[in-house]
């Protein structure tokens, strides 16, 4: 196994080392696409259990569209199709045969979805439609990393239609709260930003883009999850109509909302060290590994051990080491590096004492504990790393956080890394400006930043803003 | 709403309304493709629920490949590629660019998976290996059918490797048996026969398939499973090889498995009738209907019924129907088409009397039940529904087989549809010829067939044949 680089040295090798080493993913032999391994995909099923549980909670029903999608389709939203179609994969043949019209590989579904809501809506009983798909989307990628940009990749896509643009702003924004954020910091403790895109930033499509985004430890921005307000742009493109209660016809108002195995490359680095992965207890497939130290079944050690398991697995996920060809210690360093909360060690002199040993992988603290009270134990101390995971990637974001009033305070605050909040014009031409000086973009108008009183004045070109709040600007993945 | 066509008057017709009736999918706009609709997918999530817990079971562990297959890949194994090339869909072009090599997406995952197993298996010790994927593939379809055909559709596909021939025999057939075979029995109600396919339609590549076959109402027998015996066809064309104890290499055996959206048609076909679809409680997304007759959530008989479904709900899936704008025969002739095992009425004069009308949909008796009983009733009616539609689907098949021991009888059998139980030869140009002659052909060697001493001739072409069982012979999906 190779030895995991340090952050300090090189931050893009210390990812590459932290997923080989937890045996995640891998680079596929077409160019762009990874293999997700088991482990990888057991924490992408976790994720998806809890999503698909919240999501459901909210009344959207799973369905399940095309993979393909009518090259037609998509030319009929034109920012839509000016967005996607430098990313798009083509299907040119079938069954042998070139086929008359090509299909392009559904980037997103938004085109496909909403000709089938089409059909399925005619009057406002039919509306809210809320529906959401588990599926593969493919944007060619010209610079692939594994989880964070992959021309494959799984995701989960909301679509909705309302009656009115007030009722379908509403619910984005409830998509992006009450799942996206909660999602991100309860589950993952991974700190977000809630806010708005820049028009320069937002959906190929989209009324409003809102986001969640969350700061990884080399101080760029990780876009975590959109929700659109589409207004009625794609209604009025695939005919979306609904009789309201007079009678009259009406576009309706949709939303589209996403997170993708994008977040798994969050997960990683929000948390992981220079020994590997580092897994919130909430998220992990396994959330402790005891490990007895005896080389036989028969041993008194290796049988308590094994009943330890069957008594925590009753509340958590907790996996038995059953290896007896392994030392010890290169059993530590492997599940070390698979980033399990807990590890729980039992030896000839523990076992004579009635103690275990539990060694947290957050802090690498150490203590011993009495076996009839371990349950306990183990249950407080996975909420005081899962609480500590979050206090710990906080403290990092607000140290990384800085006010910058003129371009020269935001410069240099852009360059040592972090977010920067700065009052800004909006305006597309100023940002692909400060975007080639600086390598970095507007992340979002955040919706709980405070609204600063008077008047404020752009920090790049000088001209006078019309937002109270600043916005938040950072390098980005 | 179109009324459902009878069986008896049009099958095809009648398969079509069921699907539209109870809201399955629809055809997309994609010539071959389709959208499974909400209720349509509740029933898939029920067994990818249910078949995702029995593999896990196994120690099988999910993991993820790439939908995109280099050309070059598919063609290292000679049969596999003569099998599925005329049905690729090929991506000629990506992010705006002709590709150098055409990618074409999967049909199956043999290649993709086992260019990887040769890289993860390195020696003995990391046999056998296990993998399971959830995906969708794609395979050009010339007559599509919802369900039973379509170019995209769903399924789980295991791929494993081991160390030996025998192991991987074992293995397929293990699946077969306690994955296969019990799910379509238990779970759908579905009686299949489990056998061995002829050369002649066996899977692109393999050394044996294995396959579970049904009997549809209309006399045709649907392929619901497979299991491949690989042999070493597909280690030795991607080099998946291993260091035995004695640090010989060898190249490993393989197997791979899958079920898939087909099921839903099966399940379609198994058991319902002119009113619509029936469904098996142990798949039903939802078990137990409830439908109060009252015009006003303040109803005494309302709440009652919200009572009910809050009491039913903490073992079943019960809903209740709190729609007040429909009348009640409305709603009956709703979850009727939608297959719902139980429907539970309550008006005022059934409260008076502290009782509920419980209905079957199975055989659509009625039954009064007091309403402290309802839950056990409910529990009870549930089981005898599951065990009526499986004994039901059997007596149907016992009916329809019959063994055939000349050409006449044969030619006959077939064309009166069911199974028919014949000695065959197992040739390839033999089984194309009776293809030719009535449309038929062999579905599989059955697994508990019965062993018939002596020798044995071939039904059709009189050559001696080297089986002791028939052959189970049918029209086929």
């Amino acid at each position: 196994m190779k030895k995991i680089t340090k952050r300090s040295e090189n931050y893009s090798e210390w990812y590459l080392d932290i997923i080989a080493g937890a045996d995640l993913a891998e680079h596929a032999p077409v160019r762009g696409c990874m293999i997700i391994k088991p482990y990888g995909y057991a924490i992408w099923e976790k994720m998806v259990g809890i999503l698909d549980n919240m999501i459901k909670g909210k009344g959207v029903a799973n369905a399940y569209f095309p993979l393909f999608i009518p090259e037609s389709f998509l030319k009929r939203e034109a920012e839509h199709v000016k967005g996607f179609s430098p990313e798009l994969a083509v299907v040119t043949h079938g069954g042998g045969k070139k086929l008359e019209e090509p299909l392009a590989i559904r980037p997103t579904s938004e085109t496909i979805i909403y000709e089938a809501f089409s059909r399925w809506i005619q009057s406002y009983r039919d509306l809210p439609l809320v529906i959401n798909q588990w599926a593969n989307v493919v944007r060619w990628e010209m610079r692939p990393r594994l989880f964070l940009r992959t021309t494959e990749f799984l995701w989960q896509e909301g679509h909705t239609a309302h009656a009115t643009l007030e009722e379908a702003e509403k619910y984005a924004l409830m998509i992006l709260k009450d799942i996206y954020e909660h999602f991100a910091e309860k589950y993952l403790a991974m700190p977000v930003h809630m806010g708005q895109k820049s028009e320069g930033e937002k959906f190929a499509g989209a009324l409003k883009t809102y986001c969640i985004e969350a700061l990884m430890q080399d101080g760029k921005s990780l876009q975590a999850g959109t929700s659109h307000n589409l207004g009625d742009h794609f209604a009025k493109s695939f005919k979306v109509k609904y009789f309201n209660k007079d009678g009259q016809t009406q576009y309706a108002c949709q939303t589209s909302w996403g997170v993708s195995t994008r977040l798994i490359g969050g997960l990683i680095m929000s948390h992981s060290d220079d020994k590997g992965l580092v897994l919130p207890p909430l998220i992990a497939p396994i959330q402790v590994i005891i490990i007895p130290i005896a080389r036989e079944e028969s041993d008194p050690v290796f049988k308590e051990a094994k009943k330890m398991q069957v008594e925590l697995s009753s509340i958590y996920s907790a996996k038995l080491d059953e290896r007896l060809d392994l030392r010890p210690g290169e059993k530590y360093y492997e599940w070390e590096r698979k980033g399990i909360p807990i590890r729980v060690e039992i030896g000839p002199r523990d076992l004579e004492k009635n103690q275990a040993v539990i060694v947290r992988r957050d802090t690498g603290a150490k203590e011993n504990c009495q076996i009839n009270l371990l349950r306990e134990r183990v249950k407080k101390l996975l909420e005081e790393i899962q609480a500590n995971l979050f206090a710990t990637a906080l403290k990092r974001r607000q140290e990384n956080s800085q006010n910058a009033d003129t371009w020269e305070e935001f410069y240099n605050a852009i360059k040592r890394g972090g977010y920067v909040f700065s009052h800004w014009c909006g305006d597309e031409t100023c940002e692909a400006q400060i975007k080639e000086k600086v390598k970095a973009v507007s992340r979002c108008l955040p919706l709980n930043g405070t609204e600063e009183n008077g008047e404020h004045y752009c920090v790049h070109c000088g001209k006078k803003t019309s937002y109270q709040k600043r916005w938040i600007f950072a390098s980005a993945y």
